[in-house]
């Protein structure tokens, strides 16, 4: 079986992590890489990610994780919190690092900014905001894969209250919204779901070839 | 390096692809089953995933696509469509799946195919159709973490307009939109933004740690 598959079929959703092992401090700076080095939109990243391994903070977070245990046993929760809202900044900041990492001057990269504001700057608050989370989901993906790859496992998790994420996390005052988490560590080997067969759509059903 | 952070950082959106390189059989079918193998919420997949390799296709799509060359350049144009809306079908063909993959009498998962729907089917349209596109990013995510895996070159495109694609493709009448796009194939040689360097924030700047 190639590489590719087997990653991908050894990875499963953890419902149960083993609490006393956790990622280490190396596997965890590539992680955090390899997450940093997504892709997303014309490349803005537009969106923050906290990497959460205080037990403390986690205990407060599960309450809003309809109590599901992988939040406090897990080695990490990462929370990918989209941007809500943004401005010309978002384009400039971006622009200024484009001028550095590539050594332009930024009037030659200026024709380019005008374009980029032209598609994103007026778009209404609800397409930004949902624009901004999908480049989330690709960084959370991303992760996710990077992960299995280490053979480190994840849970994916969309079943938590954001609103309380984002007072919890003090989100709210940076114009950031808790779109999606990823818990990460080791599973349990009582977790019995890792022995279930994988459930998806046949590729007759999912793909159409033209 | 690790090959976690090679294969990421070989990564680059291809603007230029080498249209006489195409990708071979046993290569698509390798990534139409890492694709299939997606996580998605609740593992619904609520998507369809388009593999396009037809030229005349591709001419059509190019006029909608701001006339990207890499539409027509590419070895294979993949249109990831979300659905805009569901009913209660996309959980009950989701448990007939669960109940034959596993073995378990329907009856024994109606508490959870009830708890799917209590979640779901009443959403609002605009949250439907955004969630289901969340979902699409991430198998649109983990397909172009596979051709990179397998050295195939990937341009992840937005750049277009879904509404012409919808009619092209036939996805209106199926409650279908393309939300994303991703061209694969393999970088022309006179690609220079494949000698850029890569662009991304800092560490310090898309992180917290906690």
């Amino acid at each position: 079986m190639s590489t590719v598959i087997e990653h991908r079929t050894w990875r499963y959703a953890t419902k149960k992590f083993d609490a006393t092992k956790k990622v280490s401090d190396e596997d965890l700076e590539t992680l955090i890489e390899a997450t940093r080095l997504s892709a997303s939109s014309y490349g803005l990243q537009p969106y923050h990610i906290l990497v959460i391994s205080n037990q403390e903070t986690k205990e407060q977070l599960k309450p809003a994780s309809w109590n599901q245990s992988q939040i406090t046993d897990a080695s990490h929760i990462i929370v990918f919190a989209n941007a809500t809202d943004f401005g010309e900044e978002l384009v400039d900041d971006y622009v200024a690092n484009v001028s550095q990492t590539r050594n332009i001057p930024e009037e030659g990269l200026r024709g380019y900014a005008d374009f980029m504001k032209s598609k994103l700057i007026d778009l209404p608050l609800e397409t930004k905001d949902s624009w901004t989370a999908k480049q989330a989901y690709i960084a959370f993906g991303n992760l996710m894969q990077a992960a299995a790859e280490l053979k480190i496992d994840t849970c994916p998790m969309e079943g938590f209250e954001s609103e309380k994420y984002n007072e919890i996390l003090g989100l709210e005052d940076k114009n950031l919204n808790a779109a999606v988490v990823l818990a990460i560590g080791y599973r349990s080997e009582k977790d019995e779901t890792q022995h279930y067969a994988k459930v998806r759509k046949s590729t007759e059903e999912l793909f159409t070839l033209i």
